[in-house]
């Protein structure tokens, strides 16, 4: 048998890193790791014990395909506590992490064929999933003047049916303003591009709040998840937001496509919206490990930073010590015992001279990681 | 925003059944479920300890994209235990239920416009991710002299990249011989056809256990769940076999389309591999389930059904009693207090002369619907 065209996916780059580190690990050595997009921690305590308690109480069989009510009813109650936007929870759908929701989305607002666009630097899936679908991902390059967020004169001319943003960004980890946000919604609304917002990082800020597309337009999908903020990500626990008219379509997709999300995740999904101490414990953590990067960062020579308003990542343009980010990582790896994650899986364009830093593990890590970064890139001059 | 041409997929017709039932029971009504395709019966008791333990050991974060190699080795290991034969944990990969299987079989083996194969009567939502893809689905009648299996010579001069099949079937519950499967798979392979075989309901046989694809070739793709006789519909865990040469294609598509399945899902369903007796238990149930549906189901005038090798379903033909399956389950559902499937989500042609009826439930609840249709069809004449 043959695959098919569209199977032919580029490979994940920081897969030869995590390899290369695993080994490493397996051989016996110390390893930081600052390559990995998720939380160390477990789901809350809440979140499990809910789940612990409704695995006794009854069989987890299918839901409704558009996720428990209370559990939509739940998310809707976030947008009031976190951006004052009364959400209908008709128009929440959960979906098995955010992964369901990009392949809803993007199968219920695009064709075989049609163009979307992203802004590069960005999460490497957008594209290949896109493709995935047979749509034609449209690369969109980012200033650094513009917080590597696209602005709506970059989009001016391209031809695309759809675009997706993320505020804060993977991996810069830099958001939009509200007028910066709007700007790009409002370009998109007049020319008939469907707006898709990733809001994951949402709840990880460390100055002001991230602006939620729901505060500008109902008019557009947004898409979230437990993963990142709930400290959830292997429970495969998400969810999107759509236009009223586009609720039915969606569930009818889903019906097929998922029957539903995983029901002992939304169990513990819903408990999770509730343990905001320990998740607010977790933030305080971050900000902590963002002090520590940020001062000890720049010691190393890595001074060239995007502004980290949100997410748990640095991205710092390495130009001044590599044009090959791939062997930086891997020598970085060798030398200093510290994982990182080369650009390039984010920009294939401009990745070859950054990298990405990940603050989401604990403390201590952390400041090990710096230390030895600090020590081995004095060594290296 | 618009929604995509592909977005347009059928509704479920049994939607319309299963809120009639709901509306029923919320008005005080007694309801037997004879509609649903699910185990009244939760995860193994092993599964939901396992989980629990595994909760309070550590955080459930991201597995690699194929899913926890035990688990792997464990499912390679079952068709050792089931089938005697030896399989490459290498090339099965977990996935988020069958449904993501079968979004990643599909996506792995096609290409948009690509025409796929599938028997009629069958499962619903084949054609609605087919479409959902940009692909075609190719509905190929099934002959009752034939089980309602597709042979050979129905797929003769039929243009397509795939075929699926099913065995046992949904809704028809009967099963291919060995030969009867070899011969398609024969035919399918002669002309380069890609062969799916959705195993669903393997484990869940009567007589002779049902024959897998890989007993015959390894140049397919097997499709198979921990929902049914594993108990664990909710769950969202599955799995599939694929050739060698297509592990690192599937294994890209699914690092970008689910970065893995549900942790904790898979973590229950390593221990469900090793709960034969409470899984025997529950068989032994569907068995005496099938003995009364057989016994009763004639009396009440449905003796037009076809043979129930397996899964937990009787499929029969109403042609004598009306022409109009809906109208004929909502009459079934108002005077008898019986919930049942009318046919036409699995065959848009014929499906408005036949019934699904499903005996997953309780006893109890089979030995009262039983009488219930009995006593109505007497009385209605």
């Amino acid at each position: 048998m043959q695959v098919s065209r569209r199977a032919l996916v580029d490979p994940f780059i920081v897969m030869d890193v995590m390899e290369k580190a695993r080994a490493a690990e397996a051989a016996g050595r110390s390893i930081i790791h600052m390559e990995v997009g998720q939380p160390g921690t477990p789901a809350p305590a809440g979140a499990r014990a809910a789940l612990a308690q409704a695995m006794e109480a009854g069989a987890l069989g299918y839901t409704v395909a558009l996720g428990l009510p209370e559990l939509r009813a739940g998310i809707a109650g976030l947008y009031k506590r976190w951006y004052g936007v009364d959400l209908n929870p008709e128009r929440v759908v959960v979906t098995a992490g955010s992964s369901a929701a990009f392949l809803l989305a993007f199968t219920a607002l695009f064709d075989a064929g049609d163009r979307v666009g992203l802004g590069e630097p960005g999460y490497p899936s957008y594209r290949q999933i896109l493709r995935a679908l047979s749509l034609t991902p449209v690369g969109i390059p980012a200033a650094s003047e513009n917080r590597l967020q696209p602005v709506a004169a970059d989009l001016d001319g391209v031809d695309m049916a759809g675009m997706i943003v993320a505020s804060p960004g993977n991996p810069s980890g830099t958001m939009l303003s509200h007028e910066a946000l709007a700007s790009l919604i409002g370009y998109c609304d007049q020319r008939g591009i469907s707006f898709v917002s990733d809001e994951i990082y949402h709840g990880l800020h460390y100055g002001d709040r991230a602006v939620s597309a729901l505060e500008i337009s109902d008019d557009i999908y947004v898409i979230n998840s437990f993963s990142k903020y709930f400290s959830m990500t292997g429970w495969r626990i998400g969810w999107m937001v759509v236009p009223e008219d586009h609720v039915r379509v969606v569930e009818r997709l889903a019906q097929n496509m998922f029957i539903c999300p995983p029901h002992a995740s939304q169990i513990a999904a819903l408990a999770a919206l509730d343990c905001i101490d320990e998740l607010e414990a977790n933030r305080a953590v971050y900000a902590e490990n963002r002090r520590l990067m940020l001062e000890h960062l720049p010691r190393a020579g890595f001074d060239r930073i995007a502004p980290p308003d949100g997410a748990f990542y640095i991205y710092a343009d390495v130009s001044h010590l590599t044009d090959n980010s791939l062997a930086f990582a891997a020598e970085l790896l060798e030398h200093a015992g510290v994982a990182v994650t080369p650009g390039l899986d984010f920009d294939p364009v401009r990745g070859g001279q950054t990298l990405r830093f990940s603050y989401a593990r604990a403390t201590a890590d952390i400041a090990e990681g710096l230390r030895r970064l600090e020590e081995y890139m004095a060594r290296r001059g």
